[in-house]
């Protein structure tokens, strides 16, 4: 039996201590400083995470921000960090305020960041900010929390440059209905779990776009797939750029996430509004008011990889026909102007 | 102008016709014995064809199978093929019979063949069977006919071994709502268009088989992208085994038409019922009585890859979960027994 520290207890941070309870390792659950109701409402018996369906097992213990103390890093032989982008400089704080001795340390937290001018992944920018952390794992995959926490069959990819680091986690982790793939491309898999929001947006806008009025199911499928594939190709030509692997792109960190991150949540409920024309700040101040859309905080970042006018540093646009459909969309609040047409085909 | 010759007037033959046509080029579009009711009815002024939309062009010249002659395809700067894999002989027979020249032919068609004990594509067995096919072409790409015969945006690859000869195609095909890649990988496309069919009855039945009775859509996505991902790992596998290139599984002919071929058709119908426990024969003779669902045929021509019992010749098992598992739905009519758990990551 190993223990498990999980910081923050959010939706996936708490899905993840389901199958860590499942194989019968002692889980601390403990939630950040926003998580004061979801803690609350777990702490009593029986009690359920407000985004979850079912309780925790009874062996997970429940700690608010103010309970966490360094010797519960101390115990764990694993710490998860269960954060979103937006909480990713209280994790590395709180890491340092709790670590004392080396310990790994898995993220499922998904982002880009930026080094200076430099466009990259927080595989680059957390370690030297956290001395503490003896690895740094990326967790990847096509993984709805909800339903991970429902024990339906999940797959994900744990990655590190520490091979075995990812395959001690992995270990610890693995269930029957939670199959994970090791890898050593943390690079990749942290910018695929990235993009896969931003293009999502875009993706999701073409199941909107061209509605097929004469058949019952009311929308096209060869666009979508036409925006898939586009979608792919340009996050594996994007994920090199970042200083990853192409193939990453082609396995569940990429083609795997992407897909089912289409198939829900707020950045595909942006792109569906996207498609029928309207604008992001209409659909931010509306259907979306005050919900965090991961795709457009990586736009923010990944627009300095497309400069105006910087003829050296720039990608070749004609390559990335979506990703700069969606950037015009999210950077000057246009309607999406991606089409098909733009397509220029090695 | 150039003139296009469609052999088949089924579905995506006739709707191949519109691109041309729109393209201002004479298109022939020619019945085979099978086609009579379509070509009577899009003979008629006004015509439509049964299974699109809207009528053709009047500039379409409609050939019954009876009608079309060697001056047909002398005429012709490119024949192509629309018939599905059951009528491949036919085609082969009825090309010889037309031409006496060298014409470049491109297939629709889209199935796996045998060389003695070999498991191998058209692209290898059709060329010796036709003297008089100066190239090629095979067509793959996420298109669903009527879609395309409607003008929605489509992409597709034509993939020739003679580069000029699949650049000569695409110049007279592509339109604003047709975008066409080109590509030598012949033999990779043509394994992926027959695989995905094969594949897409998998990954369908991963979307009914773990409903999500507690949320309003009813069907959980991580089992699908997880089965989605796989299906594209082991047809990159496949494909590769088969001849044809690994990255052409991670592009229109791989990802788009396996994408495309989920979301619906008979594949897909086939495998939301297996989905649910239901056997193959049961199937057929009820839901699907009197259809062709070429993945089953495309299975019955795989299970030579994995023979039992010789080492040797044989795949690693290990590598080919799901691809196992259709088989044995499809061999022995047991229910589907694909489960994410046998999933053994590199």
């Amino acid at each position: 039996m190993a223990t498990i520290l999980i910081l923050g207890s959010g939706v996936m941070g708490s899905a993840l201590a389901v199958p860590a309870s499942d194989n019968g390792h002692r889980v601390l659950l403990a939630g950040t400083h926003l998580d004061g109701e979801a803690i609350r409402r777990m702490k009593q018996p029986g009690g359920v995470h407000p985004k979850l369906d079912e309780p925790l097992a009874t062996s997970v213990e429940i700690l608010a921000h103010d309970e966490v103390a360094p010797e519960h890093a101390e115990a764990a032989d694993l710490i998860v960090v269960g954060v979103s982008s937006p909480g990713v400089s209280w994790a590395v704080e709180r890491l340092n305020a709790l670590m004392r001795h080396q310990r790994p340390v898995a993220f499922v937290t998904k982002g880009l960041d930026r080094r200076g001018d430099a466009v990259t992944t927080y595989a680059e920018t957390l370690p030297g900010q956290v001395p503490h952390m003896s690895a740094f794992i990326g967790i990847g995959g096509p993984c709805i929390a909800r339903e991970l926490a429902n024990r339906f069959p999940t797959t994900s990819i744990y990655a590190s440059r520490d091979r075995e680091a990812a395959a001690f986690a992995r270990s610890l982790m693995q269930a029957p209905y939670y199959r994970l793939a090791t890898g050593t491309d943390l690079t990749g898999v942290e910018a695929c779990a990235a993009l896969k929001n931003f293009f999502a947006i875009g993706v999701s806008a073409m199941q909107t776009r061209y509605p097929d009025t004469r058949r019952a199911g009311g929308q096209s499928k060869n666009p979508t797939a036409a925006a898939f594939n586009q979608a792919v190709r340009e996050m594996a030509a994007l994920c090199e750029r970042l200083g990853g692997q192409r193939e990453t792109a082609f396995d569940v960190a990429g083609i795997g996430d992407l897909h089912v991150t289409v198939g829900g949540g707020r950045n595909s409920r942006l792109g569906h509004f996207l498609g029928v024309g309207r604008t992001i700040s209409d659909i931010m101040a509306k259907e979306l008011v005050g919900e965090t859309v991961e795709g457009i905080d990586t736009a923010r970042v990944l627009a300095a990889l497309f400069p105006h006018g910087r003829g050296e540093a720039a990608l070749d646009r004609d390559r990335f026909p979506l990703t700069l459909a969606i950037l015009d969309a999210v950077l000057s609040d246009a309607p999406l102007g991606f089409d098909l047409e733009r397509l220029v085909f090695a």
